[in-house]
């Protein structure tokens, strides 16, 4: 016996038939003998509905009305999963935010989690019920819904599977797992069994769109054990080979992984811009007078490059942001341009980052020295590079993107079985 | 200054422009100084969605989780009204019936509300916000969300009235009124300034599809006033008179309604039934032997006739039932037909019932005499009579339904101004 918490995103309760999937994947795990909690979001399309009818009333709405409206569509799937669990037989429950309760911050619209109650929750699963939980809400400080931004019910997942302790958070989805990279690049993509959650978190922020990046954050703090795999099989099926078994992608602790990759995957994000300020001054306080204006534009930096420079007085200072953004934060450093003190503002789009990620980096000499040559060989330029202690990020030319990863992808062997 | 509570129903919120005209009605009750809490129902349409959700998740569903999903249509509504108040400048915000909280008892579909505190509301009117309301919906002992059964805002709104001791509840529809008689059958019929709480039951009951007759019953509880308005006319448009005294109808006790009229309105129901047992065993218990099983069965008896054996040992037992429940009542009744001792069971369909009703009548006598001689004159032969202190009912051949009507409704002298 084990404790499971199951979530469903939207796509996978779009009506009720998929809402009967659903059930029957949950009957399956109380079938086996484990406590189950689910987590489901609202039905596909609802949310855009509420959202837009938020909009239409007011272009400027307040917060915390928009939570208790948007927060509405999850409501309905839980309780109709419910329903549809009771009529196979299922003791089964639904739970909103507030019943719970999963408090919140006040951060209407993109709360996080402050704490959750589990013990009501685990009461139950002693009497034997299925917990129905509505996924992206909570309640905030003052007693109003809030809800944790788009994405958010993987978050309430992996929260609820820390709050009960749970063994395993299931996280279901239209894809079967974590990909070595994306299979529409590189046919060649292999699933993979097992990736360490500093690993998943550089793949998730980096484009791989199984998983939102918090949920992963979450699940490393607090160890939860996350398991990606598909709503739309029945590991009952016929081929579909050892049902206790399925297949999917467990997100877990590095010590939990025998046999370590150097490297994991290969992830890239396409529509990067670049922005270079040539000749900036070089001295204490420069980075902040740049990056706090963009900051307060809300525009997302990712990569930053500075050189030392060569006389110690004016250094380049090149960064990346998404390619819609680049307009904007141009104008926002135009304006500071006297202040920073640098001969000129380049900006350019049409660039890709690609990424080499694995935790075997650590120990392993030479990993970039590799994809840095087998770049080279195929003629590809490298504009900018970055590194993590688990990652080796390279800018080019967005034309060169599939070349590059499936490039990377051979030379550090992930073709192979 | 006064306190007011307003009423919308799902045809004035059914989109974002209509609940924009809900929020020009509130931004004119607050610029004229009043307190103000709106209760609103589901979008048009919404309701009736959810509920197709949870018929097709099972027919047989847990009417707590029917509750939780029906809700959720007046939480949005709440919130979208809010967020159009607070665009016009109006200080809103929305409230949930758990936040309130309005407590209910355990009956989830068809709740009665216990308690509700209005000391939050109460505050907040003090510090001139508007509390737009969730209608339809509670909270249970259990911390479950309930509802109050279709129609249920007209109850919350009444009952948030009694809670704030509001000075009136506006009750705005999609009529101007409350009408002597239905005006699609009597032209001539006319909109009544003011009708008494007992009075407005009967009507509400017979067909008068202004108002529940639970909310009528718990303002006469209450005495709270209750005004039924159009949500559709603009009180400031040219025309219309007074804005300070709109058109509509004051329900309201019989003491604050200076000229009494004998009669006030000329109530009908069409699609009864009648069903007749003759030669029932005149003995104690036997009323109980036809009743209960019917009762049993969920079907509405409305007139009772029994009269008076002329031995003392068999009589005749009439009443009827709307036409759609009439085969399952005889179904019912021929299995305890033996326990009844009765000599046969006769039922016929395309029956109307007609009511005549006026607090006046408690003091005024031939009222019932007047009603007789003037159907009598136009050939409309009275099948069953029954009467309360301020009604009398006459069963008839539907056919005659609107000669009858508006033959009633000119000899009380309806038709005058």
């Amino acid at each position: 016996m084990a404790r499971i918490v199951m979530k469903f995103g939207g796509t996978s309760v779009a009506d009720i038939d998929r809402i009967r999937n659903v059930a029957r994947h949950v009957k399956r795990e109380v079938d086996s003998g484990n406590e189950v909690a689910v987590v489901v979001s609202a039905m596909a399309g609802k949310t855009n509905e509420l959202v837009g009818w938020t909009r239409e009333a007011s272009p400027m709405h307040d917060a915390r009305e928009y939570d208790a409206i948007v927060a509405s569509g999850e409501q309905v799937t839980a309780g109709l999963l419910a329903i549809v669990l009771q009529s196979m037989g299922v003791n089964a429950r639904s739970w909103q935010g507030w019943q719970i309760p999963i408090k919140t911050d006040m951060t209407h619209g993109a709360a996080r989690i402050t704490d959750i109650d589990g013990s009501f929750l685990i009461k139950r699963f002693g009497e034997g019920q299925v917990a129905v939980i509505a996924g992206f809400q909570g309640i905030s400080p003052e007693n109003r819904i809030s809800t944790l931004g788009r994405g958010g019910s993987d978050t309430s997942a992996v929260a609820i599977a820390a709050a009960v302790k749970a063994d395993r958070c299931d996280i279901y989805t239209d894809v079967d797992g974590v990909y070595t990279t994306d299979p529409r690049v590189e046919p060649k993509a292999r699933r993979m069994a097992k990736i360490s959650f500093e690993e998943m978190l550089e793949m998730a922020s980096l484009g791989a769109k199984v998983l939102q990046v918090r949920s992963v954050e979450l699940a490393m703090v607090h160890k939860v054990r996350t398991f990606v795999r598909s709503s739309f099989e029945d590991p009952h099926a016929p081929g579909m080979g050892d049902p206790l078994n399925p297949p999917g992608t467990l997100i877990c602790d590095e010590d939990e992984i025998v046999e370590q990759q150097v490297v994991t995957g290969i992830a890239f994000a396409r529509d990067e811009a670049q922005i270079s300020l040539r000749r900036v001054a070089d001295r204490p306080g420069v980075s902040a007078a740049i990056f706090v204006p963009l900051a307060e534009e809300h525009i997302n930096v990712d990569m930053i490059v500075q050189n030392v420079s060569e006389d110690g007085s004016k250094t380049d200072m090149t960064f990346t942001v998404p390619s819609g953004d680049m307009d904007k934060a141009v104008h926002a450093l135009d304006k500071v341009k006297a202040e920073i003190g640098c001969d000129s503002i380049q900006s350019e789009t049409g660039l890709a980052k690609i990424s080499v990620i694995g935790t075997g980096m650590r120990s392993h000499a030479g990993v970039a020295a590799t994809a840095f040559k087998a770049l080279a060989e195929k003629g590809i330029n490298i504009r900018a590079i970055t590194t993590s202690e688990i990652k080796i990020s390279i800018l080019i030319d967005s034309a060169y993107t599939e070349l590059a990863v499936r490039t990377l992808h051979s030379v550090y062997g992930l073709d192979k079985h």
